[in-house]
This record gives C-alpha cells, sequence and structure tokens, in this order.
C-alpha cells in the first residue's frame, strides 16, 4: 500500500516539541516529553469511516505500536463531531469489490486499535454515533466534552451493529445497559455516559481532554509495559479471537445484511434526507 | 394441540379498542391504537405454572409475535402474585411423562419469551418467585409495584435453578449480586429489586405498571424493527444456543436431581406447609 | 503429603468453645457453636505464598469441606499482613524441579477455595497485593479492616496475572474496572476497595471483620446444603473449567515468562530492595 507520509519537526512556543507525521487522512504527533502520540481523524467535514480512512488509522496505530510512544490518544480535528462512523457512501448501491475491501479494512482497524499493545484513551471532542462510538470504546478511556452525543445509533438507521461492535461496548457497559442501549440505538448526552460509564470523564474542551487522557495514559508509569500489554490482551483475547475466527463469516453477514434492498432503500433516504439537510444548510 | 379460543373485539367506555383472545389460561389484549399486546397470567390462585399454563403462554407468545404487534407486557390477573414459580405438583411425586413434557415446554416457552423479536416488558404486580422472577428478567424492561418481592429462591427449596435462570438472571445483575443472590435464594423487596438493577422502575399499580411499560415500548417507535430484532438475538444468542445445544442434557439433569429422595422429601414437607397455611385462612 | 497436625481442644473464657487443628503454616478453629471453621494463615513475618503454605492451606480448605464446617473464614494472623502474594523466592533463581511443584499448588489451591462447597468469606486484617487478592476475590464475601490496600498488583512486579486471576477478579468487579485496575497493577485503599465493590464491607477490626463474615454465613442459614453448593458451583464452572483443561498449558507459559532473562532481573531488583527495606528498619 503506497501512502504519502510527510515528516516534520514541529516547535511550537510555550509547548513541547512534537514529532509528526501524516497520512492523507490522520495525522500523528508524538509529544517529545510525555512520548505520548496523538492521532488525529481529519477527514472532513465529519469524519466518515470510508475505505481511505480507516487505511491511515491503521496505518498510524501501527506507526505508534513501532514507534516507542507511551500511549495513543485518539481525536479529530473537527470541533463538532469526533466521527460520524461509517461513510453511508461505501455502503450504498456499493461497488462489489471496494465494499469488501472497506469492511475487511473495518475488521482490520478494530483488531489493531482494541488489541493495541500500548495504553489508548479517546478525547471525544464531538458527536460519536455508530463507528464513532466504536473507536471511541475500543480505547481503554475516553474523555468527552459536553454537548455532544455518543452510542451505537445502527439500529435507528436500520442496520446491525455486528457482534464485535457489541463486545467493545460491553467492555465498557453493564448488560442490561448495554443491550438496551443497542436495541433503541441510543444516542447518550455527555452527561448521561459519564453516569452510565460510557465515559470515564467530562472535560471542558479538547485541549483538557487531551490533558486527561495524557494524566491516565501517566498512570502505567511505573508498570512495566510487557505485562502489561500482555495482561490487556488477554482481557480481551476471547473478543479478538471471536472476530479472527469469523472474519470471513462476519464479512459475508455484513454483505447479504447491506445488500436487502429494504436497507437500501432505507439507506438512500438517509442520504436524501442529508443532502436536504447540507442544502437548507 | 387443540386449544379452545375466544376472540372478541372488546370497547371499553374512555379506553382504545383491544383485539382480545385468550387461551384457558392466558388472555391476550392487543391495544389498537398503540399496537401492543397485554399478554395476562389467569391460572388462580397464584399462576402456577404447570404444563398447561406454560403451553398457553408459549402460544400467546407466538400470537403476539405472529400477529405484528409492537410489544409484549406480561402480566397477571391476580392482585398479590404475579406468578409463584414452577407448580410444585407437577414436581412431587411426577408422572414420568408429564414430567418429561412440562419441563420441556418450560424450555421452550423460556426460548420463545427471551428470545423473542417483540420488545417484550414485565408489569409485575405482584410477588414474583423462581419461575416468575425466571419470566420477569427474560423481558427486556421491568416495572413493579411496591410491597411484593422478586427473586430466584430456589436454595431456599432445596432446588437448583438450571443455567438458563442463572444466564436470564445474569443479562440483568452484575456478577457478584446475581451469584450472592442466588446462592442464598434472596427475595428483593421491590425497592431492593430497585437498588441493585433487578426492576428498572417501579409504580404504584397495575395500571401504572402498564403505561410504564409502554413507554418503555414507545422508545423503540423510531426503530428499525428488523434491524431491532436481529440485535437482540445477537445479544442473546449465546445464551439461546447453550440451552439449545443442551436441552436433553438439562432435561435429564432435571429429572435426576427432582427424584433424588432428599429432593422429594423436601418438596412433600413444603407442600404439607402450603396445606396447613391455607386451612388456616 | 507428610503434615504434622495438631488436634485440641480450646476453651476461652466467655467464649464458645472451639475444636481447633493445625498445620504447621495453617490454624482451624471450628467454632462449636456457629459451626464455622476459621482458616489463619500463620506464615510470619508476610504470608508469602509459598509451597508448602499453598499446601497447607489446600489441605486446611480440605478438611473444612469434609468436617460438615457450615462456612470458611480465611484470615491472617499478622495484624498488617492478610498475604503479601506468591513467595518472590519461589520464582527467584527457581529450583526446576520445585517451581513446577509450586505453581502446580497454587492452581490447586485455588480450584480448591474458588470451587468450595462451603461458603467463603475473607477478613481481610492486613495488606493484600497479588495472590492475597486472588485468594480474598475467591472467596464469596470480604470484610476490610481501614488503613489497608488491595489488588491485583502483578504488572507493577512485571509480572502477568494468569487468566484465572483474572477470572476471580472479574466475578467480583466490571469488566471496565477489572481490566484497567490489573492493566494498571492498581493498588485500592480499604475505602476505594468497598466504592467499587472489591469487598462488600469495612470493620474496625479483625475480631469485627470477622463478625460480618460470620453473619454473611448466616444468611444462609435456610438454605439447602446441596442445592446451595450445586449452585455456586454452577456459577463457578465455566472459570474453574477453564483452568481445569489448561492447567498444563497455564503451567507452561508461567515457566516461559518467569525464565525470561528481563523478568528473573525484575524479580532480582525487587528482591534487592525489600533486603534494604529490611536493613533500615
Amino acid at each position: 500500500m503506497m501512502r504519502s507520509k510527510v515528516l516534520s519537526l514541529v516547535a511550537r512556543a510555550g509547548s513541547n516539541r512534537m514529532m509528526s507525521t501524516a497520512t492523507k487522512l490522520t495525522t500523528v504527533e508524538v509529544n517529545d516529553k510525555t512520548g505520548i502520540a496523538t492521532l488525529t481523524m481529519n477527514r472532513p467535514p465529519v469524519n466518515g469511516l470510508n475505505l481511505e480512512l480507516l487505511q491511515d488509522l491503521k496505518s498510524s496505530i501501527d506507526e505508534i505500536e513501532s514507534n516507542k510512544s507511551r500511549g495513543l490518544i485518539l481525536t479529530s480535528s473537527s470541533s463538532t463531531i469526533f466521527s460520524a462512523g461509517l461513510d453511508i457512501l461505501e455502503m450504498y448501491k456499493p461497488d462489489k469489490d471496494r465494499i469488501r475491501a472497506f469492511w475487511t479494512q473495518l475488521q482490520d482497524t478494530w483488531l489493531a486499535l482494541y488489541g493495541s499493545s500500548v495504553p489508548t484513551a479517546a478525547a471525544i471532542n464531538g458527536h460519536s454515533p455508530a463507528g464513532g462510538c466504536l473507536l471511541a470504546t475500543s480505547c481503554e478511556y475516553r474523555v468527552m466534552v459536553p454537548n455532544f452525543t455518543i452510542g451505537l445509533n445502527e439500529t435507528q438507521l436500520g442496520i446491525v451493529a455486528p457482534q464485535w461492535f457489541m463486545a467493545s461496548f460491553l467492555s465498557v457497559l453493564p448488560q442490561r445497559i448495554a443491550e438496551r442501549a443497542l436495541n433503541q440505538g441510543r444516542m447518550f448526552t455527555t452527561e448521561e455516559a459519564l453516569k452510565v460509564g460510557l465515559i470515564d470523564e467530562t472535560a471542558n474542551n479538547k485541549e483538557e481532554a487531551i490533558e486527561k487522557c495524557v494524566a491516565f495514559i501517566g498512570t502505567f508509569a511505573k508498570v512495566n509495559p510487557l505485562a502489561r500489554s500482555l495482561t490487556k490482551q488477554q482481557f480481551r483475547a476471547a473478543d479478538l479471537q471471536q472476530l479472527q475466527n469469523g472474519r470471513k463469516e462476519d464479512l459475508e453477514k455484513f454483505l447479504f445484511f447491506v445488500n436487502q434492498p429494504a436497507v437500501q432503500k432505507g439507506l438512500g433516504i438517509y442520504l436524501e434526507g442529508l443532502k436536504k439537510k447540507a442544502k437548507k444548510q
């Protein structure tokens, strides 16, 4: 896979030197002092997870794994959207080959993030529905800015969140709350999310959210990194294994479902609504 | 299976027209306005779950599944008992064939209720021990009237709640609380049940309990029914599969246990106690 | 296995007659009135879990299982340490045969305690890191004296707590809290432990802690012991089975890990630190 990368040293007044790399749709900045990498999604306007953003996310996670970063903080360049989730255009009247590549990449990206050996935290600085919530709940810690919403709202769109979305959700929420929210396609406000444990802390803005993520990653300062990583992977082994063993089946299930006329019709109506909304603004 | 059914259109002053069907021991009323079915257990005096009530429950659940109801509310015609659980008379000095049919029917009824594609809620308008608690925790939501008790109290009777009773309980309660309560055979008051999450809300009376169940089912108004149903079934697949794969084993385990002389003796003493109690009243 | 045992009848002023037996490193006192056995670890200075203490614990658990005790309360003879966990000397530059026996014994002791048919409670009258926390969370109830700490801090020592430590932890804590604490190697104060549910109650001193454990075991007074024991074992079956099925693999995994030069070096540094600390005091 060919990707253009920009490697640069950024010196900012009053801040620590950062080593920064960028793919087309993500940037990675490693703080020189803390050794923590900030991975920023940058696909305007809503960080819709299309094939290319998912590829870039995976590459950036791999890079952070291999460059000895002390942690990974996932955030967004948008001021209102963390990620709007899977790009509907990938699923509506899909190209046969591309949709296979798209879903396979989503699997790969999740396996890399959920199973990452590095401490992970999400600075949720905007709305975070569906795939956005998946990314956030795949991290070990979540700090969220007020007045946004987060949740797996797939059923509202007529889609079924696959089993591993459910696993990420269940790693954070009690079963009773997780099942009901997923059935309802419920979006939680920042305050509601804090109350049920879907997020761990709130922060007034993105900067403060990142600071709190840095503080969380700092709790591992005295911990042996190898022992930590093996412990985390042992905790998540069953969830990761379940997808790894059933990747093909999971792909076929998705393709079958997404190609149902009723689902295509629903996605079409949804897209039409988005277009009208955009025209009005 | 032959069952007498009464189909009638009921028009009540000040209420919505209801389509109502009845088996011998259950009634189903579908509210014309909301499209929600109320399934009422009606086997006086305590809705003891015998073979026939379990059969009627299963038929009524199937009917609600197939008649396009928007939800199922399970309640009782008694003013003090939701369901007293499995009918001890089915287990004490049992007929060899009937007890097999009884347990197999219990399995079928649970599989239908726990795995129902329709949103389910229990309006718990009376005491709900053992099998009564199983029915309630197999629904997705529970509203309970004060001054009653609910719990899996099998160990108090010298019986072991099978693995799938445990699964229903665990779908609602944290493991630490669920295990301890099941070991103790603990009955929770309405207030205690609310505190630990065994129920979701309280209501002053049956009518209000049903209203709150209707409101819960209303949260699915904008949700795609197929996506909702597949999501729920995915959440419950492991529990349902476990019984489906082990039905014979589960039946034999129950038969072996219930036929132990010590268990039969215990049931006999319990029945004797019930008779004395009844005489005093 | 040869063990010297002392059997004696102890009559104390103002207390109930106790039947007491002792192994070299543990004592078992059965209260004549309550029928509850107190199992005291007595390997000064810190109840380090070496091969012999683990053997004696297993023998004492077996004894309590077979002498018809109504419950088991695990506590420590030390006034500041419940148990400091696995004896590092068993793992540092280990003898090839002894370390196999040591780990196999740890497995056996855990299987016996976690799977015990008798109601179990821990009176945690001192610090309880790592293996100490494993023993405490393998019981059904925990009462802890203030100003001590408890947790699985293996990652702080560069060690990975095996899957069954994790299972015991998860039987008590929600997944989100359990995973994070295990990754951090977090030690909880008595107050923090109460808040998250890692312990169930606090008590001002050991005597009061034991009283509260007695009260917990008393909640089973009206429960059929066989039904209770089968119910508990059904709850814990999956966890127990996982180790039983993978004992050899678990042993080899431990041996491989503990013999890593980096781990040996870490243990050496840790032991050196302990020696310096001891000299200063």
